[in-house]
C-alpha cells in the first residue's frame, strides 16, 4: 500500500482561494497538501476490488488522455497495486442500467508518492479520473499532480446535455466526442432531440416510413444508436431519447400522414420556427401507432425515463379539423390545451405500460397529470417550483439554453434552486433533480457544434455538479481557460474550428489579411436570443451554410470579456495606472489600424466583405476610446459635445450587423463617460 | 451536354505568371478562360461512361471535400449529367492491381456554365477530381472556380512517400490520412516500412512470433492492411511493403533468434542507429524462413514491387560468426558487400519465385543483379545515373529526406534527373521512375508526423508531376501557403496540431504568455540533418516523449522566411523603402521585447524553459537588427567594432540551443552587413 498519510496541510481549498488548482466542475471538498506527484512515462494505474470490463477501458481511455495531455508515452502495460502510481479501489457494481440518483462519489489522495482512488462503485471511479486528470500539468520541473485530498459528490443527479440532432444532423463521431466532452466534466444525460418537423433520425424496424421519408437519408440506425448508448454507458452518461410530439412532429408525417390532424401531404419543414402540423389526439389510429412506436423506442433506448417533448403546439392543425372540434365540445373541452392534456394522459399511459416514466416539456404539467412524470422546464424556475410544491419531480433548462449565445457568467449565474425555488422546503427541493444545457441546432452542424456548447458547458456542469456556494466568476473563467483547452485534447474541435473556418472565409490571403480577421472576428459575438434574421437579407432555412463569420465566432469573445477587465479596473482604479493605460492604448491602436488590411481582404471575399462595416466600426470605436485615453492624460474632461458625438458613434457601432455584435464599443462607452466626468479619471496622473 | 466552347482566352499559363490559380502539383498544361464557375448547394456531379463501385466512392469524397472547404451544405444526391454541374467521363477501367505507369491522364474544361472532366480510366479522374477542388475558392460573390482549359499528365510514374511505422507506430488514421493528403496532391505510391529494428509491424499468420514478440504489441493485422491497402486503391495509390532485410532486423531475431548470425537473445531495440544484428546469409535454414515469409506477405500486399530494404548492415554481426567466415573463405567473397551481394540475389529469387519484382535500397545495385529489380537510392542522383546506364530502374529519394528538416525549398530543387542523370539518354532516362519523400520516424509519432509531411511534401509531389520547367520558388511557397490550408481541410493536422502541442508546452498561461511563446516558436526550426543529439543532454530513445518545441515547430518557419525575404528585397532596393524599414522595424521590436513575458512562462514550465536561451537570442538579435536600421537611417555606416560585436552575437545565437535553430538570426546578420557598407544602404533616406 501506498503511504497516504501525513502531507497533508491548509485549510479547506475554496475555488476563491485555490486558483492554482484548474478543477472544473469544482468539488465538494479540497483540501490542499504539500509537494507534488510526478507524472513521467513510468505512470502506472491498477484497479483493485469489483472490476469489470467498462473499467478496464475506462483505464486505457485515462491513460491515452494523459498521454494526449502530457505528450508522454506511457506503457500503458497493467500493473499491480503495489508499483501503480494510482490505485483504484472501486467496492461493488453500479446498476446494469444506469439509474437516476446513483452513488457518483469518490474520494481521490495524492501524495509525493501515489495516488489513490475510491469510490463505492464505477461511476465515482469514471469521476474520480476526470478529477486526476484535470490535476495533472506541466510544471517547472516536468509533468506532476499536486498533492491534495478530494471528497466528491455531485449536487444534483441530473446533469444534461441536450443536442437536437434533427434540424442539423449530428454524424455519430460529433456525438461521441461530446460525449466525450460530458465525461470531462462529469455530465451524466445526453438528451437525445432525435426527431422533429426538420427530420425524424431513428430507424424504427416497426414503423419504417419514420426515417425512411422522415429524413432525407440522414438518420440513426439502430445499431449505431445501440453503440452510442453504450459509449455513454462506458462514460457514465445515460441516454435519455426524445421523441417530441404531438407538435413538432411534421416528419413523422411525410411517411404516416394518417395519425396527422390534417390530410398532408406533408413535407420534411426545411424552415425554422413553430409549425402548423400535430399529430390527432382525437383518433384511436394515433394511439395504436404511437403503442406500436413507443414499445420499440422503449426497448431500444434502456434509460428509465422516456422524454414525449410536448412542447410549442399552436393548436391550429386542432382547429381546422372540425371532427376534431366536435371531440373537443363532445369532451367539454374548453381549449386546446385541454386536449393537449388528454393526448399527454394517453401518451403518459402508454409510456407507463412499456415499463418507463415520462420526461416532457412544460406543457405537460397540467392538472391531474400522473405523479410519476418528470417535468422538463423550458419556461423558468417558476414553473419547477410550482411543480415541486405539487410532488411533480422537474430538471431546468430555462437559462441553459446554449443557442442562445449567453456569456458562460450569465449561465454560471442560474441556479435550478434559485428564485421560487430556493424558498422551497428541503422535501420539495429534493424533486428539483437538476437540469440540462440545450444545444438547439438551427444554426448548428458537425462543424460549429463544438464551439457552441463548449467551453461555456462546463460552467453549466460546475453548476449542476458543485456546492451551491461556489459562485465566483472570475475563478470560473480562469479555470475555464485551462478547462477549454484540456477540452480539445478529449477530441472537441471549439477552438481550432473556428480558426480554420476564419481560414476559409478569407481565402488565400496575406499573413496580415488574414491577421486583420482574425483581430476582428475576436472581438465578435453572434447576436444574442433568436435575433438573427433580424440583420440579414436572407431568410435561413436547412440548407443555408453555416460558413458565415457568425458560424465561426465563439459565443463569448475573450479578448472583450478581458478587455471590459482591464477598463473596469482601470476606471474602478481612477484612471491611475499608467502601465495599463498604456496596454489599453496598444490595443486600441490595433483595432484603430486593422481596418485597412480587413478592407483590402474583403475585395477577395464575400464572407469578409459581409463584416467590412463591423471593422470600420471597430475603428470608429477604437478611435474613440483612444480620445478618451488622451483626454484623461490632459486632465481635460472630454465636452459634452463630444461625449454625445462618441455616444451616438457607438450606439451606432452596437447595432447588430451580419448578425454580429461589436462587443469593445459597450466598454469604450465606459471609457468615454469616465473621460468625460471631471475628476479622478480626468486628473492628470 | 453543357457548352464548354468559345470562353477560353489567354496563352498557356504558367505558374509563374498565373499566381491566381492556387493549383498544386502544377498541370502540365492550363490555358486560363474568361468567367467563372459558381459553386452553391445545388451542386452536382455525374458520372458517365465506365463506372464502377470505386468511382462512386470517389464522387461522395469529392462532395463531401467540396462541403469542408466551402461550408456549403450540398446535397449529394445523384444527377444525370443534363443537370449535373461537373460531369466526368471515364472510358474504361483500370488495372485490378494498380501497375506503375498506368495512364494516369485526364482533361478538365470549367466555363460558366459547367465542368467536364474526361480520363481513360479511374486514374485519370481522380486526379482531375482532385485539380477541380483546388479550382474552387472564395470571391467575391461566393465560391466559384475560374473558367479554365487543363490538360494534364504526370511526369514520372513513381510519386511516393515512405512512412516508417517501425521506429514509431503510425495508427491507422494517421496513415489514412496521410493517404488522402497524398491523393491531394497526386501522389500515387505509399511506401510502407513496416519492419525495423525497433518494432516488426505486420501480423503473420505463418511466422506469428514476428509481431507477436517484435512489436510490443503494437502491429497492424492483416486485416487492417488489407483495409489501408483497398483505402489507398481508392484514391489510386499503390502500397509497397518494405521488409528490411538482412539488417535493420534486430526486431525479428527477438521470435526468430534462429535465422540470425549471432546467438542472441535479441530484443527490440530502443536506441536509433544502425544496428549490428543481421541475418544469417550463409544459411539455408534462414531461406526457408524467408521463403514462407515472402510468400504470405506477397500475397497480402498485391502490389507487383517487394522492397526488400538491404540498406546499412555494417557486418559486424557476420564478422563475429566463425561459421559465416568460413563460408566466405570458401565461396571467395573478400568482403561483406559480396556476401551481402550473396544474399540479396537468393532473396530476389524468391521475391521472383512469388511472382514479384524487388525494390532494394542502393546496396542492391551490385554486378550481375538480375534486371527486373529497382534501385532505391538514398545516396544519389549518380547512384541511380549509373543504375539507369547499366538497364536498371530506379528511384531517388536523396534530395527527399524529410526527415533532415529542410526547406522545402531545397527538397523542391532536387530533380530525380538532375547531376549525373541529367545526361542520360532518353531510353535511359526512362528508366527513372521517379521518386519517394521518406518520413523516417525516430523523431516521429502520430502527433507530429503530420506536420513533419506537410505541407513540404506537396512541392516534391509537384517535383514528381509537373513538368521539369515548372521550378519557380516563389510560385510554389505562395501555392504551398494555399494547398497547406487545403490539406487541413481533407483531416491533416500539421498547422492545427503544433499550435495545441504549444498550449501543452506552455500549460495555463496568460494570453501574453502564451503569445510570447508562439512569437518565439515560429521563428524557431528544429536543428537540420542527423543533429538533434549535439544539443540535448539526453539520448533519445523510442520512450522520449516528443513533447518538447523542437517537436512541435515546423520544419521550416513562414515567419523568418518571409522576414527573410523582405530584407533581402529591401536591401537589394538599396534600403530606400521607408514602408519597409517601418514594417522591419515593427518586426524587431515585437522580437525584442518578447522576451519578458517569455521568461515569466518559463518560470511555470519546464519546455518553456528549454528554449528560454533561444528567447534571448531573438531579444538580442533584434536589438542588433534595430541598431542596424538605426545606423542606415542615420547615414552613418556601422563602425567596425559594432559590425565585430553585432557578428559575435549574431553567431552564438545561430548555434543549436534545445534542438532548435533560431531562424532569423541569419537574416539580421545581412542586415548589419548592409548597415556596415558605406554607400547606398547607409545612405540617408
Amino acid at each position: 500500500m501506498l503511504l497516504m498519510m501525513g502531507l497533508l496541510a491548509g485549510a479547506n481549498a475554496r475555488p476563491q482561494n485555490s486558483p492554482s488548482l484548474n478543477l472544473m466542475p469544482w468539488p465538494a471538498s479540497v483540501q490542499n497538501g504539500s509537494g507534488v506527484l510526478k507524472i513521467d512515462a513510468s505512470f502506472g494505474v491498477a484497479f483493485t476490488g469489483h472490476n469489470e470490463a467498462r473499467l478496464d477501458r475506462a483505464g486505457q481511455r485515462f491513460l491515452l488522455q494523459l498521454q494526449r495531455q502530457t505528450g508522454l508515452l506511457i506503457s500503458g502495460k497493467p500493473v499491480d497495486a503495489a508499483k501503480a502510481t494510482l490505485v483504484v479501489h472501486t467496492d461493488h457494481a453500479s446498476k446494469e442500467i444506469q439509474e437516476l440518483g446513483e452513488d457518483e462519489a469518490y474520494t481521490l489522495e495524492v501524495t509525493p508518492l501515489g495516488a489513490k482512488l475510491n469510490a463505492a462503485n464505477p461511476l465515482g471511479v469514471l469521476r474520480g479520473l476526470q478529477t486526476f486528470l484535470q490535476l495533472v500539468d506541466v510544471s517547472p520541473d516536468g509533468f506532476a499532480a499536486p498533492a491534495v485530498v478530494i471528497k466528491d459528490q455531485p449536487r444534483f443527479g441530473w446533469r444534461g446535455l441536450l443536442i437536437d440532432s434533427s434540424r442539423h444532423f449530428t454524424p455519430m463521431e460529433v456525438l461521441k466526442r461530446n460525449l466525450d466532452g460530458m465525461e470531462a466534466v462529469k455530465m451524466n444525460v445526453f438528451h437525445w432531440h432525435i426527431s422533429d418537423n426538420q427530420g425524424f433520425r431513428a430507424e424504427s424496424k416497426k414503423l419504417p416510413k419514420l426515417h425512411g421519408l422522415g429524413s432525407g437519408g440522414a438518420y440513426y440506425t439502430q445499431d449505431e444508436i445501440r453503440e452510442l448508448i453504450a459509449y455513454a454507458r462506458d462514460r457514465g452518461i445515460r441516454v435519455v431519447a426524445e421523441f417530441d410530439m404531438p407538435g413538432h412532429s411534421s416528419s413523422w408525417f411525410v411517411g404516416y400522414p394518417e395519425v396527422a390532424s390534417t390530410p398532408g401531404p406533408f413535407k420534411i419543414e426545411e424552415e425554422w420556427g413553430v409549425m402548423d402540423p400535430a399529430m390527432d389526439p382525437t383518433n384511436e389510429k394515433t394511439y395504436k401507432f404511437l403503442d406500436i412506436f413507443i414499445g420499440e423506442m422503449t426497448k431500444l433506448f434502456p434509460d428509465h425515463y422516456f422524454h414525449i417533448g410536448g412542447d410549442e403546439v399552436n393548436g391550429k392543425a386542432w382547429d381546422a379539423n372540425p371532427k376534431i372540434q366536435e371531440f373537443k365540445k363532445a369532451h367539454n373541452y374548453k381549449s386546446n390545451d385541454e386536449l393537449q392534456t388528454y393526448f399527454s394522459q394517453r401518451v403518459q399511459k402508454l409510456v407507463n405500460k412499456h415499463g418507463k416514466a415520462a420526461v416532457g416539456w412544460d406543457e405537460i404539467f397540467v392538472p391531474g397529470a400522473p405523479k410519476n412524470i418528470v417535468i422538463h422546464s423550458w419556461r423558468g424556475p417558476k414553473a419547477l417550483a410550482e411543480a415541486a410544491k405539487e410532488g411533480y419531480q422537474g430538471i431546468l433548462s430555462n437559462g441553459y439554453y446554449i443557442d442562445l449565445m449567453w456569456s458562460a457568467a450569465r449561465h454560471y449565474a442560474v441556479d435550478p434552486l434559485s428564485g421560487e425555488a430556493a424558498d422551497l422546503t428541503p422535501e420539495q427541493k429534493k424533486l428539483v433533480l437538476g437540469g440540462e444545457a440545450t444545444m438547439w441546432s438551427e444554426y448548428v452542424n458537425w462543424e460549429n457544434i463544438d464551439n457552441r456548447i463548449w467551453p461555456r458547458t462546463a460552467a453549466i456542469a460546475e453548476r449542476y455538479w458543485s456546492p451551491q456556494s461556489v459562485t465566483d466568476v472570475n475563478s470560473m473563467y480562469a479555470r475555464l481557460d485551462v478547462i477549454s483547452e484540456r477540452l480539445e485534447w478529449v477530441g472537441l474541435t471549439h477552438r481550432s474550428q473556428p480558426r480554420k473556418m476564419l481560414q476559409r472565409i478569407a481565402g488565400p490571403s496575406t499573413p496580415q489579411e488574414f491577421a486583420a480577421l482574425k483581430t476582428l472576428a475576436d472581438v465578435l459575438e453572434p447576436v444574442k436570443d433568436y435575433t438573427r434574421g433580424e440583420t440579414t437579407s436572407y431568410t435561413a432555412i436547412t440548407t443555408t451554410p453555416l460558413n458565415h463569420v457568425v458560424d465561426a465566432v465563439p459565443p463569448e469573445s475573450d479578448t472583450a470579456r478581458r478587455f471590459d477587465e482591464k477598463v473596469s479596473g482601470f476606471i474602478g482604479g481612477s484612471c491611475r495606472d499608467a502601465n495599463v493605460a498604456a496596454q489599453l492604448r496598444a490595443q486600441l491602436t490595433k483595432w484603430r489600424d486593422n481596418d485597412a488590411a480587413l478592407q483590402s481582404l474583403a475585395q477577395k471575399s464575400f464572407l469578409v466583405k459581409e463584416v467590412a462595416p463591423s471593422s470600420q466600426d471597430l475603428s470608429a470605436v477604437a478611435t474613440i476610446g483612444l480620445a478618451a485615453l488622451d483626454a484623461m492624460a490632459s486632465g481635460t474632461p472630454l465636452s459634452d459635445d463630444a461625449k454625445a458625438q462618441a455616444a451616438a458613434t457607438i450606439a451606432a457601432a452596437s447595432k447588430g450587423k451580419a448578425q454580429l455584435l461589436l462587443i469593445p464599443a459597450g466598454t469604450i462607452q465606459k471609457l468615454v463617460d469616465a473621460a468625460a466626468k471631471a475628476g479622478a479619471c480626468s486628473a492628470k496622473t
